[in-house]
């Protein structure tokens, strides 16, 4: 079994990810903005426990090195921390290039010191405004602008490892995420349309709707599972998109959400499409199926109603 | 007569900019990291003068923000603060992203707000490793992999103002800078190859050539001429290759410097090509000869010697 660091590990990905993986009998430690249980104190022993966590933020390289020299060393690293979301990039542009660039460059850093195996967390955004079916190599052929800070910094990233598995043989695999959801991801203004949508119905808010905007959705635990198979069958340069399979517009979805929740219809507002944002996202997740067995078990119908399920449970409504 | 800010305004092309504009009769301001001459002082006056100058981090909102509102407006802004040079990146990553990345995006929000004009210097090396001429529409048409961070973020941010031109209706115009060397250009080690080179020679220090490396050489002066022009014509939107017509290799620059300096020749060594490095820069300005006026009226050969007399008075040698 190995041993793992999970960076984001407080997060929707990240605590579902790390469950798995230790479901599956990895030795997971995972770093996170914020205080948690389990965590290692570092000048002071501040619990006595099996440290399984620490607070570490990824952007500044103290605070990243010391989790390598005492909780170290690892087989792998899933790099899920990162700041989300291409309006939190536009509203907190700072935090995006400290965490997303200067947090990821000091991941590589270290890599290429300990030679752990990465596994970098990327987005469907990299792909810009591209209108085909986005397969991983498309941008190998087609020049792509990134839309947005947020998408840019994702595809720094992504050259970042590049340029590092060139220069310094380092080795490391890319997820790029295309809209995953469900139970577990809770709520704040930046949220996949998903979730924000599920909350708002379940609390009167208004919500809008850009119309003709095409989408996959990726059941949260579907995601986590094949993100979990990588440690069985890491080739490093190899690049996946984790996506799912059934293609629909946002208007499809917020009917299943006022459908379910029984919300009044009155709080959708239509409008046209969104400026700098991607109308279409088809893709090509065959790769992600061939090598790690990515399986989509749930619907977007049943997704979402799983979702406002535990929403109902999570906020006591 | 145009009222001017210059972030950088202490740099080699900043200040050299600073005076041509000057001289031209634009009233100019200046902006860099340290203290200098003719500052303002915000909460306590430091000194009686008329303020041309104020530090400022151009990363640090709060201290940009304050410098349009005390010595604003301006009709326009030449943005040359940056961090600068490839290796330099990746050494300092944290100052590029935080600089380049983080402080453009903090001049677009002023500009989103303030509504001046800017010129933004980007850099040669956003063309990557693109093989053929590079004309300013090769990223149009040509999917190009940056190949170091300080490529990246060059990169970031002239998606930056496109992205705003498009969302927010700002004027702006990108210059890409090819190799600026001549008198002026202080030394450390991770400034142009020119004045690398030239200072290595008069202080018997050894240097490495990468054989079979090509460029143009742009002399300062020419530079800094066709950048004060774009006040006098500035269409938002264009991009332009500011270079040189003379293509050389390193060799035949080294050749000239140690000709010229009389230095030892055991100083030399040649290698074969540096790794994620650019090996050919063959530039296409005729952009800027017909908008702005380009001129090259200094030789390879004068421009270098030139650069020599300049360092061995500088330096006391």
């Amino acid at each position: 079994m190995a041993k793992i660091l999970v960076t984001g590990s407080k997060g929707v990905i990240g605590s579902c990810l790390v469950k798995m993986l230790r479901d599956k009998g990895h030795s997971v430690f995972g770093i996170d903005l914020e205080h948690g249980f389990g965590e290692i104190g570092f000048e002071h022993e501040m619990t006595k426990t099996d440290f399984t966590y620490a607070r570490c933020d990824v952007s500044e390289f103290r605070q990243l090195e010391r989790i390598f020299e005492k909780a170290g060393p690892f087989d792998f690293v899933y790099h899920t921390a990162a700041e989300f979301g291409r309006w939190n990039g536009e509203d907190y542009y700072e935090q995006v290039w400290k965490s997303n660039a200067i947090g990821t460059k000091n991941v590589i850093r270290l890599q290429e010191r300990y030679r752990f195996k990465l596994i970098h967390f990327s987005s469907s955004e990299v792909y810009g405004d591209y209108e085909d079916v986005m397969s991983e190599d498309v941008m190998d052929r087609v020049e792509v602008k990134q839309m947005n800070d947020y998408a840019m910094s994702k595809w720094v990233n992504e050259m970042q490892i590049r340029n590092s598995i060139i220069q310094h043989e380092t080795e490391s695999v890319i997820v790029r995420m295309f809209n995953t959801y469900g139970p577990g991801e809770w709520y704040h203004p930046y949220r996949s349309v998903n979730a924000k949508f599920c909350y708002h119905a379940l609390h009167n808010l208004p919500v809008t709707v850009y119309k003709g905007h095409y989408r996959t959705s990726t059941y949260l635990e579907d995601t986590c599972r094949t993100l979990s198979n990588i440690v069985d069958n890491f080739q490093s340069g190899r690049v996946y998109n984790i996506g799912g399979l059934e293609y629909h517009d946002i208007e499809k979805l917020v009917n299943i959400i006022w459908d379910y929740t029984g919300a009044d219809k009155s709080l959708i507002n239509y409008k046209d499409t969104e400026i700098l944002t991607t109308k279409s996202k088809k893709v090509d997740i065959s790769k992600a199926i061939k090598d790690l067995g990515h399986k989509l078990t749930v619907s977007l119908e049943d997704g979402v109603k799983r979702t406002i399920d535990w929403m109902k449970d999570y906020y006591g409504i």
